[in-house]
């Protein structure tokens, strides 16, 4: 098997807004595909997207979808992944699964390249993609547990309303206009779908991301917790978040508290360190107002660290401001990569 | 003197974000005013403005303006404050000041009046407002610290533009109908007015309030920082601060970490300790998806608590989520306030 092989790849959950942006990111990596398949729910099946210039038509998933397939990229909740993934599986085809389905199955492989590519060696046909907010980070601080070590993580997120789908976007966007037009605001989506009530997002702040937990913490909040012990092999590790949906479409930002086991480290050195470590842009010049937002990180595969700077008070305690597409980075090129070192590793 | 006494206010600045809320909180309050003057910049000198019904004509503010003022609510800009704060208490006004001018004078008390009212009696005319963020969060603390003794606080902050001024919420305004209309985005406000670069702030964030400082902190980072341990009497306390700008009008947001000295603490006395404090309204219930919101708190006078957590792994660790309004509590409320205990205690 070479890098010119091809192969036949599915995309579960095409019409998604991560789903969409899985075959954007195949297209503009230019993956070796054979056939591609798009599979969907019943209800979108029918629909027609554009690859390539070539327009497919969906297709309902279903076990037998999997015939022949070589990689499946899921994206299309939970229950589909329980559902399919094994069906996938049993067909022959490796599956990389996007939602948390699988993440914290200790069978699993729970894969960001640039921090644990190695894992995907040991999967059982099953790699499951981090939750967006948990990639994005894990990046930013691998280079630093490696060089440094690293004890003590504390996070707040600045967190997009696209990672809640494209019905939460329309939802920003109507409540938005309505807001500007001094209407009544209506949420139906926000913050979490399935949840009992809604709140307006629209010039608004909602410090809640996924349901809630027994321990008053959010599934986003535990799963960015678990999820960041198990990809970075930090059991030890002592972290904790606190997620906020906020009134922007795209890329998450995050405001990272970590404390490194190597005394007198300098910002410099953190600066070099993070800034040459694999997928991370540094954007870090307070000199010139450099520092990376949501909108200039929006589009973009790079996760980008700014506002690099020591903790007053603890001495090895360093702020970092982390910012990343969240459908990217968060969600569709890391399962593109992982389908790219799977290819290039032969570890299909 | 008796709280029935009457008062001559002056206030500087009455046109902007900040001094209109101070004229509807005076009204609100019902302060016992007997002759009301608006100073301005000669730029909005001639302006009209409605009290409880009268129009009032702004007047420019010079060292003469003060003669026969009791007490003079500033807030028209550090500079302003600097050149006229002076005037003023020679004239025998009593200044409260919301610029950052004076705060960290060591001969002006920095107040709020949760945690050290008594302060205000080392007053020597003047008698500082502290910064928007650092109100809210100091309000939360301080049942903590009283109760449990702190040790350490580090806060990532979602702020409004409000606390930019009227410019920042007009700019905001602006860029949203752009962005939803599909134009192109102008920016010339945010992040700083006096700045070199400015970027957009709808459906983005900005990681800069105020100009960064050698230490790559931001002014404002730094305020809450000295602020937080001068009001608070505690020099010792381990802080960190990172400031963030968002996209909505009303409302400061803060996730706040917090490290106690007492050993056992439950969540369950934290939230009865926070919410038994003067000023504050706990709004914590997860089973039923109770939290504050910047929207939620918008227009009101309380600080709102919510999303109180242990960490996970630190013991004496807790988590919380603190709003409230920037321009009431977190300016014109705070300063009003300051003005009723000087009446109240005859502290004039």
């Amino acid at each position: 098997m070479s890098q010119t092989n091809t192969y036949n790849i599915a995309v579960v959950g095409a019409t998604g807004a991560v789903g969409q942006k899985m075959l954007e990111t195949l297209e503009d990596r230019n993956f070796p595909i054979k056939e591609l398949k798009l599979l969907s729910s019943s209800r979108s099946a029918g629909k027609k997207m554009m690859y390539k210039g070539t327009e497919y038509t969906l297709e309902e998933a279903t076990p037998e979808s999997f015939d022949d397939v070589d990689i499946a990229l899921f994206s299309a909740g939970g229950s589909v992944s329980k559902k399919l993934a094994p069906e996938a599986v049993k067909r022959g085809a490796l599956v990389i699964d996007n939602t948390s389905a699988y993440r914290m199955d200790e069978s699993v492989p729970l894969v960001v390249p640039e921090v644990n590519e190695e894992d995907i060696k040991n999967h059982n046909g099953i790699i499951a993609n981090p939750n967006c907010s948990t990639i994005q980070m894990v990046a930013a601080l691998e280079p630093i547990k490696q060089n440094l070590g690293m004890k003590r993580v504390i996070v707040s997120t600045y967190q997009a309303v696209s990672g809640a789908g494209n019905e939460a976007a329309e939802e920003l966007r109507e409540q938005s206009q309505a807001f500007l037009n001094g209407e009544e605001l209506e949420a139906s989506i926000l913050p979490v779908s399935g949840d009992e009530k809604h709140f307006p997002i629209a010039f608004n702040a909602l410090p809640q991301i996924d349901k809630f937990q027994e321990n008053g913490y959010t599934f986003e909040e535990m799963k960015m917790i678990n999820e960041t012990k198990k990809i970075m092999h930090h059991s030890a590790l002592h972290i904790s978040a606190t997620c906020v949906r906020l009134p922007f479409f795209t890329s998450h930002a995050e405001s990272v508290y970590v404390e490194v086991e190597k005394d007198d480290v300098s910002v410099q050195q953190l600066k070099e360190l993070v800034g040459s470590a694999p997928g991370i842009v540094l954007e870090d010049d307070p000199a010139v107002q450099s520092y990376p937002t949501p909108l200039s990180a929006a589009g973009k595969r790079d996760v980008f660290v700014g506002r690099i700077r020591k903790d007053l008070d603890h001495k090895n305690g360093f702020h970092l401001w982390v910012v990343s597409d969240n459908l990217l980075k968060g969600a569709a090129w890391n399962s593109v990569q992982i389908a790219e070192r799977v290819v290039a590793n032969q570890w299909l």
